[in-house]
């Protein structure tokens, strides 16, 4: 789940690398280095604990202009966060330096076998691997790639990998290779690239290759040689990229999460004008999608975070418009447990960065037992968009912010209009959509409102619970989620019905329990459990939709139709979550311990 | 959710009902409350906060020695927890008294339209209910028990209810109505009785009359009259049970938890025992039972708290050795939000106290749409046993302590039985249970060990994760609950690849993360997962299965079936709950707010 990025025939380097690096980020900022060599000759590495600034303070203080080099930051899975644990990996002998993205699960067993009396400095499975390659070649005698390729020949056939390599003796070449992990190489007249996103390249190129699992490449100033995975060479195609760098600016915003939140109106508005034609039609979603799902007996939607709450209420409107039963899955649990399945079922996978290494396994399995799969992501010709059947865009633009806000509610709204058009549902959905982008404003607009629930209620606690039934339920655990994540509360998300089998004994003077209240038909049920936890001293704080609203409640929500209210009531939990954060002095965008994207299972 | 009982006809009555709310405690002990009147004049009213003993003390000040009376012991469901919302309730004008167990969802409404002017005394539905009584009988000139029918009449059509009352002018008479709510009417030639739960009444008799929906009540010293729901007088026949009083005594244990972890072993036994024959073949479940399933196209189990737990486990042992797909679903969830059903869906209800009111409530829709169910309970001849079409006894004998644990393990040994007669598994289930039994036995031997995990790993934390993947992610949720509902600890169960997506900003250094680790196929990926918090400063205690053990692993467990671990690895999860709530010197029995068995929505 780390980011990596290599550049190689510029004229000063360590610019690309500090930018490409900051651009990743969102992939984990636990720690960071760089690794910088000169065709003139000279070299060096710098590695930092936490955020790639501190990496650069100290990189700006070596004077050498270099023409390639390599670089990552890193989202620790083996070892501690220490300078120590930091990328590049080095060979004892000084020859080699290795960033690497994935877990090496047998190199415990590889170190003993063939390490034995070498001197490590890490604790790293990376410093495995790199010392592996010095040793193959001093050993064997083998050129830099082919001590690189016996490498990586012995890792456990499960590692997912992405590597890039420099060799000292070599100094212009990166040498990259990938599995499941993913690598792109950027092309351009005055130098080439390798990195984990392209984002982290816009400012060299916008023309990319796309490796294949297994490939192994040299990349040179002027020239990329790329060998598959029997070894024999081949030609893979560039695309264009057609991304403007400066839709990733966060203008005048004091976060991303923030400015995100407030898009989300506007994602609203998008999706209602992509997909429905002026009639209030469908459009945008091929047949050979709506024909599949109704071939179907049963969808199952997988999904992993904030993607999976989001797959929980568009489970409803596949069986309530669609008719069609539908579960949810936890990506990582399906992918090693698989339940029994329907005899024609039809897979739906949410994702945010269409990387999710979880839902990829899934993926993976499935097609293998040859069912078909369609992806709702927000980042499209991303993994999960190119390998399923099937691709919807859900266009929330780049969501920077680790807290996903912008991508849950349109995979929502995706969702709705898929099950609308596989469906014949008495609802003009273009209509009621154009409702819900109206009233995200009025509630964006009440931030000083959500402001004091976050300083008056959340004010030096250290949990909370958010409650609901049915849809609320689900929004609820979202609502958990984005306060826990990010301000370190620990947040509860429950069906309020469950409360009291248990969890209801932690409920003492004023632990905030939120209650979330849009569903007429169990809202009577839901009063009653606020009233229990009053009873026992919890501070409830109610928000409501205006028709279920009674005297203290400490929102109204404005109407939509009721299905569609998950939309309009994760608002309120998005903003209290921000500004509880805020009040606690944290960097909102960058809750420690995370990555964006995670692409580690 | 609160106890009811009462008394009439015999020497003293005091002692009886005293001892009788004791017995009830687990529905409730937030405040209890007694009215107690003689046949030869004079009556008094008694309340007090908090359990039993404090209400006793207070009590045996009076010097009336009674012949009937009321008590109740309540579990605060409107208004806090004070002597004022304590029940028995009392009309203004002091002539009835009355106590309920229920929600009245209308109350407010109820109190605005009749009771204008009239003074109460607390905030509690019940008070409406007393009042509006007084007020029919006086203006309206009606006798109690028609006063009290037409109260009843306009209660709400959702509200579930178990009423006890008294008038004044009958010092003798108790009158009692019930509906969705557990009331029994004991008989014997030595006085009357009502009450919640048989086991409150076993001093005086064994012999209890079921009351059915609708029904009122009057009893009398030395008789009972029953009216039906329209207003007809009806005969209903007593049945005698079978329970030895001596059943609930906890020994020489300090708490019943203690003794009921311990039983787990001798459950297991005799579960096998009376399941399996002597060459190993299932017995005691019925064709019927069998027959039914085999035709149904997927099982739903329905289920609360730590049952539902027990489900997601039993849902594997459906899938993989019966071969039906299978769903489980929290009841109150459920119950107002049906998901899409298959063609034939079969039910299954787990619940301890088979009174759970959210299964019930289940219960009553799935059979207006006529659909088969199969209730798996600890008490057998409680509600949803009664009214499903087939039951199986867990035979766990009484569980007093509110954390459930006995009950947990022998349900899901119940479904594993059930599973294995429905399938044709090559697996000896008679002889890998006996295993069972042996090596719970091992666990529950080795309690210093979780003692000292509980005091090092558990003192002065607030918080705590249970991880796990598979299986051990079902049992991770119930370790969480188990650890959180008596310690007060905030702990919660993770499926261990969703913690990475938001969850682990909540690690910071110390923080006690439990990994269960029992599943050969994802053990390599837990053991990443264990890294990975490691890495940002947790205290990670694993927990292992033998063959799957590393050096520096908390406790080893003994090895089963794989699919059986379940039954192992929630043992130590049970006793470090047990032993860091004695450390805090809290209640293991009674956890605040909780109740035993939960009769409301």
């Amino acid at each position: 789940m780390c980011g990596i990025v290599g550049v190689t025939g510029v004229n000063n380097v360590l610019p690309y690398l500090l930018k490409g690096l900051e651009k990743l980020e969102y992939r984990g900022y636990d720690s960071a280095g760089v690794y910088v060599s000169s065709d003139k000759g000279g070299d060096y590495l710098v590695k930092e604990k936490g955020r790639v600034s501190a990496l650069e303070a100290k990189a700006k203080k070596e004077t050498l202009i270099g023409t390639a080099g390599i670089a990552h930051t890193r989202w620790a899975t083996h070892g501690n966060v220490s300078v120590a644990n930091a990328h590049p990996q080095m060979s004892a002998d000084g020859r080699f330096y290795l960033v690497h993205n994935g877990v090496i699960e047998n190199y415990l067993e590889l170190k003993k076998q063939y390490l034995e009396g070498v001197h490590f400095e890490s604790e790293t499975d990376t410093e495995v691997a790199v010392q592996l390659v010095a040793k193959f070649a001093k050993d064997d005698n083998l050129s830099g790639i082919d001590a690189f390729r016996k490498m990586i020949s012995l890792l456990d056939g499960n590692s997912a990998y992405g590597f890039l390599m420099m060799d000292r003796r070599e100094p212009d070449v990166l040498l990259t290779a990938k599995k499941k992990s993913p690598l792109l190489i950027g092309v351009s007249d005055h130098g080439n690239a390798v990195t984990s996103d392209a984002a982290a390249m816009l400012d060299l190129t916008q023309d990319f290759i796309e490796l294949v699992d297994g490939d192994v490449a040299l990349v040179k100033p002027h020239e990329v040689e790329i060998f598959d995975e029997s070894g024999q060479k081949v030609e893979r195609k560039p695309f264009h990229l057609d991304i403007d760098p400066a839709d990733t600016d966060k203008g005048t915003y004091p976060y991303y999460m923030l400015k995100e939140v407030d898009e989300q109106a506007v994602v609203a508005r998008n999706l209602s004008a992509h997909y429905f034609d002026e009639e209030g039609n469908v459009q945008g979603i091929g047949c050979g999608i709506t024909d599949s799902i109704k071939e179907a007996d049963r969808l199952y939607i997988v999904a992993a975070g904030t993607s999976y709450h989001a797959g929980l209420v568009g489970k409803r409107y596949f069986e309530q418009w669609a008719g069609i039963p539908t579960e949810v899955h936890i990506a990582s649990e399906f992918a090693y447990d698989q339940p029994m399945l329907s005899k024609k079922p039809f897979f739906i996978f949410l994702s945010q960065s269409g990387e999710t290494a979880d839902s990829r396994e899934v993926l993976d399995n499935i097609k293998r037992q040859g069912f078909p799969a369609l992806t709702i992501a927000n980042v499209m010709n991303s993994t999960l968009t190119r390998e399923a059947d099937f691709a919807l865009p859900v266009l929330a633009g780049p969501e920077i912010a680790v807290a996903s806000t912008k991508a849950y509610t349109a995979q929502i709204i995706v969702q709705a209009i898929l099950a609308y058009a596989l469906g014949d549902v008495d609802l003009d959905l273009k209509a009621e959509l154009a409702k819900v982008a109206v009233e995200i404003s009025a509630i964006t607009d009440d931030k000083d409102c959500f402001k004091k629930i976050a300083d008056e209620d959340l004010k030096g606690q250290k949990s909370a619970f958010y409650i609901g039934r049915g849809l609320d339920a689900a929004v609820a655990l979202e609502a958990a989620l984005k306060l826990k994540e990010i301000s370190y509360i620990q947040t509860e998300g429950f069906a309020a019905g469950e409360l009291k089998h248990g969890t209801i004994s932690l409920i003492e003077d004023g632990t905030p329990v939120f209650a979330l209240l849009t569903q007429a038909k169990t809202a009577g049920l839901l009063r009653g459990e606020v009233a229990q936890v009053a009873a026992r001293g919890a501070n409830t704080i109610v928000i409501s939709s205006k028709s279920l609203a009674k005297e203290g409640d400490a929102y109204v929500l404005p109407e939509v139709n009721e299905l569609l209210m998950p939309l309009l009531a994760v608002i309120p939990a998005q903003l209290i979550a921000y500004y509880a954060t805020l009040a606690r002095g944290l960097d909102v965008d960058r809750p420690r311990n995370l990555a964006k994207s995670v692409t580690v299972q």
